[in-house]
């Protein structure tokens, strides 16, 4: 039998706790060894709740008890966790953690302390909630040189924008809803604002290609500014728009970025909708493929930690070789990267049209009303396209594009 | 550096070669050593093709060269291949196959041959092709119990139904043209019958429920019967038809079946067209995950095999567990599985429709064209449906639905 500690009991902590005693007897199966809760540490008391007899305030107890092998992180932010981590896997013990901000910061560090001492630090559930893309990234993809990736990593915006294209409701309006559902949280800064999807892929970038990737460099531009009018146009374009979290390797440069974006019908996330998350990923000899399924939620995120304790379980002796080197990777300016723009001017075509095709050459137009329209460039280097739409009168939005 | 032979350079195997030579320094990197081909065996000579000189054509050569640590073989069917890949492991040789009949027909032998030696037996590419599949399932989803599984397994049969769609081509006209691109082999039967499908659904439903599932135990449909005409209907549905692979858990019973099937928009396998393949997986934790990318190709099928290479590499010394128990699971009688009907009859529902409703109860009318009409039918046991089907006269088609 295998001791583990888990470091919160909130949303996804108590999920934890639930996987394992349902699943209690085909998770020990294959682990090969049953799986048991030995310690909850959390500031909190559950008086009347079966957990509480686990639960402790000291994570000392846990940290010089032989008998826990592994510690579930799953209290969220960076501090604490990132002491209380670093100390478990000093102290010999393998960590599964589910908190994207830690492993955003800190991942080639801690992978780093847990070569050092022969454990391991997994982090499936800190990207794409319930689906597997860290350990196939990690373990099945390894004979590709990974071109690109590119994800739908956020639930509670991608709710947002399929409500808002399917029910024609502005903004503001269908936040509000999502906040009612659940769906969204008070201060929904963090996925509105696009920081959640960056973090996101941040830690698939710098697995992807061995270094670290500082979120901090990463465009990021959220889904605030988008309004019902861009899906009037976008339906008659017949795109969808996704908040789209990429990075992408152009010779020797990477890109990364997180922004908007308009897809066409036969791109693989076209289709993803509500609190869907989906993973793109395209190799140099696979070829497309993606993987598709629950980015949040309590018992997905449990299940993708929890397995995490099962592989952990699987090599208590071994560590598994992971490259995140933390020489940090320079992204490439995202003003040399290359995407169609779609774009809404006041005015008409016929008083303007003239303007816009003698500036951008070859474009697309898009009559629509309320004394605007719209249109849509070929591939240009962003740098090429801000300087274009400076000299044009009354533009009101650019969407990025690959349709 | 690490040693491997290729048993077999047809396609796979030449292909095996080429993504060992293209990403040959960034898969050393990820398996912290340089993996080289030493040997191909093959009946024929490469005279001219910088292969030559690895040409061996005595297996024996390979099986007692301790320097070769794994084997992969990508020779197809299941003779020489069992022999040859029995002995490997006999001979404490790792070995990576993308051979489903030999993976279906001896999976559960071989896999405890490997335990029993220390070595792993591996077999990512046996189903759908690049898309990792079989070490999610037996590394990612560990903490879920599988509720589901259904795949479009086979690009072959879903690229003639996607044509079909798109097109309005009867069936003939669509495989011959696949036939002309190469999507189609000159016997299709193996794919138009559903066999390739059914022994993919095997392993998988295998590796879900950790016993021994036989191929010759599935029902099994293939596309043959599906005419242009029932794509009239699905399109007045708003459906998709798709040979589906699926099996499932329904209490103590498992059911698996090969079949065509109409989905609706909102199945997660819906968009998943031409060669595509994609493969739908239930947890009862996890809830609706999915798999998407290339489920055959040279490369894709390769990346496959070498990423199971690069975990031999990294585990060369241990077994990694993985729960396949010769003892055979009993599938249930698919006649007591569910679904929704969807059926075809001669003449008009103003004569005849009075006596579907007596006998299905609630359905829905499809009015059509040609003198016939069509009904969709509640969710209903596979025998219900047959009894009151028999008492119809002019059934002229049934497709199965989940919709």
């Amino acid at each position: 039998m295998v001791k583990i500690a888990v470091l919160g009991y909130g949303t996804v902590g108590s999920g934890v706790v639930e996987v394992l005693n349902t699943n209690h007897d085909s998770i020990a199966k294959k682990a090969g060894e049953a799986i048991d809760v030995k310690y909850v540490l959390d500031l909190r008391d559950f008086p009347g709740d079966p957990i509480q007899e686990k639960i402790i305030h000291d994570y000392n107890i846990i940290l010089n008890d032989d008998e826990v092998r592994i510690v579930v992180e799953v209290m969220g932010g960076e501090e604490p966790a990132c002491t209380f981590v670093k100390q478990a896997l000093m102290a010999g013990k393998h960590v599964a953690t589910s908190n994207k901000a830690l492993v955003a910061s800190h991942g080639a560090e801690l992978v780093a302390i847990a070569r050092e001492h022969n454990v391991n630090f997994m982090f499936e559930a800190s990207v794409g909630g319930g689906i597997p893309i860290i350990r196939p990234l990690l373990a099945s993809l390894t004979a590709d040189e990974i071109e690109e990736i590119t994800g739908i990593l956020n639930g509670t915006t991608n709710y947002v924008l399929t409500k808002m294209g399917e029910d024609g409701l502005e903004y503001e309006d269908v936040l509000k809803k999502a906040q009612e559902k659940g769906y969204a949280e008070r201060n929904p800064a963090a996925d509105v604002e696009g920081y959640d999807a960056c973090r996101k892929i941040a830690i698939l970038a710098s697995l992807a290609y061995g270094h670290q990737v500082d979120y901090e460099d990463i465009y990021t531009e959220g889904i605030t500014k988008i309004t019902e009018k861009d899906f009037l146009y976008a339906k008659k374009l017949g795109v969808a728009i996704k908040l789209l979290a990429t990075c992408s390797r152009s010779g020797e440069k990477v890109f990364a970025m997180v922004s908007p974006m308009m897809i066409g019908q036969d791109h693989p996330l076209y289709n993803v909708s509500g609190v869907f998350n989906a993973i793109f990923v395209r190799g140099n000899m696979l070829g497309d493929a993606m993987f598709y399924g629950r980015g949040a939620g309590k018992l997905p995120t449990a299940s993708a930690v929890v397995a995490d304790v099962v592989e952990e379980v699987r090599h208590m002796n071994t560590n598994i070789r992971l490259t995140w080197n933390p020489e940090k990777l320079h992204l490439a300016d995202m003003k040399e990267a290359s995407h169609r723009f779609f774009v809404r001017v006041s005015g008409s075509v016929s008083d303007k049209g003239e303007q816009v095709s003698r500036i951008f050459g070859n474009v697309s137009f898009v009559q629509a009303v309320d004394g605007e329209f719209g249109f849509v460039t070929e591939n240009m280097e962003e740098k090429v396209f801000d300087e274009k739409a400076a000299q044009i009168d009354g533009v009101l939005m650019r969407i990025r594009g690959n349709f």
